[in-house]
């Protein structure tokens, strides 16, 4: 399958109706995930915090885990090392556990479940990965969808200036700096890994406000600022829409955003990923290499099994 | 004060004994802080998790907060106008909260503080914002005290060879990416902003194992990856140490670390934050730029209060 196909394959993911069965009773939330099966979980924890939500991407889990713990392990594979480690130490502690993947290992353990399609990429799976979590705590209706599917065509329809942008962007050879901003600044995160990941580009991404205290000190002043390239994965309101332009104007530099989304939250944050999804898709074709190839990942899990 | 003096203060910063005054009983805790005052709170997350602990940095509290929340503000200069509204918010929903600041408006709020010397840039007063964290959760001891300055004592033997490495990165022009490590990548991020702050340069930090799913992919094939430095803000272990060795194989670049130190965590934590305070006061130095100065943070206060 084309990978220009794996990305357009969001407008069914996202009527995915899955939702988690949830346990009578918990106190807070761990989910346990890397790479592409970690986006979904960091967008949640953005999303909701009416318990604490903690997002363990690594061979741990926190010390509270307990009983009262609601354990999400996602695993696109279902053979992730330091996703399989984390959920047999959330067995030891009795959390109530529960599992999405595509199959591997995870499908055969016993736990609650829910199995998505195995047939994307891990990256290209984020509908099927994150509808589960908007589903089961709440936050999507009818209407939520209804706009998010007319974000998503938005989107769709912006291609060929994504695509002109990206096509610049790699025939400048400039690095994307991508800055995040609330409800969700995970989507520049996001942008960041897709860049590495489709377009085998180095990237980098911060925060607004966070940036306001660090980054700002250094981009009117750094070696050679012209050699990066300025993106907001999202739209800021409020006091972040002053601080977005005032950064700007400091920093000598325009940053270049998504269209202007008044859809709500949802919808703002797939119509980011969708952008950021076919920018890097669209710089991986510029630079005339496979967006759906990373072979580097492969053999580094190959050389770490040997 | 010469801006060197500040980082050398660490040897006597890490000798408060300062503790918050912890109420009967909580079930979680927020820390709300940005920039220099937000790292301390990063660092005690990534160390301590019998309860969930959660760094709100931006216009925003969890929802979770209420009166079982341990709420702590940190704020070096007492007037962040995210920390100001998240401190109100918090009092909105009876959180017990807790001031860590050295003047400004908070020091004038009823709340219980710990009151710190205004001396120092914020960046700069990470012991004294760092160890009441540490001394009030029981990470400290007298004989990781005594291990903690032999550790800051090779470090600062180092010195030369720090210099070095600092004047070899701006001579290069490159720019630095920093991989982060349990048990706390956020060290990584520590020397990122005060590349930004002190160096004024632009700089980029990930995390290990995550980057084994992401980076890993760019690496050997972005469009010039000689244009970066590699660095490793700690010392790898267990599989994280094998992780390093193949990730270095396989992206073609060697990844610069500190010296090994087997000191314990909370030693090796301080060690690495000095070395990266001591490369980026370097690099500072090397482009002939004053380390202490932050002028584009100033003015861009300025401009939001105007």
């Amino acid at each position: 399958m084309r990978f220009y196909e794996e990305i357009a394959s969001i407008r069914e993911q996202v009527k995915s109706g899955s939702s988690f069965e949830l346990p009578d009773s918990y106190r807070n939330i761990v989910i346990c995930g890397m790479g592409g099966s970690a986006i979904a979980g960091l967008i949640f924890q953005d999303l909701f915090s009416k318990v604490p939500v903690t997002v363990a991407n690594g061979y741990w889990i926190p010390d509270y885990v307990d009983e009262n713990t609601l354990f999400i392990a996602v695993s696109h594979s279902g053979n992730t090392e330091e996703t399989l480690y984390g959920i047999d130490r959330a067995r030891e502690r009795n959390a109530q556990i529960r599992i999405l993947t595509s199959g591997g290992k995870l499908s055969d353990f016993n736990e609650k479940k829910i199995m998505i399609p195995g047939t994307f990429q891990p990256r290209s799976s984020i509908g099927y990965m994150l509808m589960p979590f908007l589903n089961t705590f709440g936050l999507m209706s009818e209407k939520t969808l209804e706009k998010l599917e007319d974000a998503l065509t938005i989107i769709f329809n912006h291609e060929n200036t994504i695509k002109a942008v990206a096509e610049n962007l790699v025939k400048s050879r400039k690095i994307p700096l991508i800055f995040g901003l609330p409800p969700s600044p995970t989507i520049a995160y996001r942008w960041k890994t897709q860049f590495n990941e489709n377009s085998k580009m180095i990237a980098h991404s911060a925060i607004l406000p966070e940036m306001n205290h660090n980054e700002i000190a250094a981009i009117p002043h750094d070696l050679d600022p012209g050699r990066f390239e300025f993106f907001v994965a999202g739209t800021a309101k409020g006091r972040n829409l002053d601080r977005l332009r005032i950064s700007q104007e400091i920093s000598g530099f325009e940053f270049h955003g998504i269209p202007e989304i008044d859809y709500g939250t949802i919808p703002e944050i797939f119509a980011s990923i969708v952008y950021g999804d076919l920018l890097t898709y669209y710089a991986a074709v510029a630079r005339d290499i496979d967006p759906r190839d990373v072979s580097a990942i492969t053999e580094l899990k190959k050389k770490l099994s040997s």
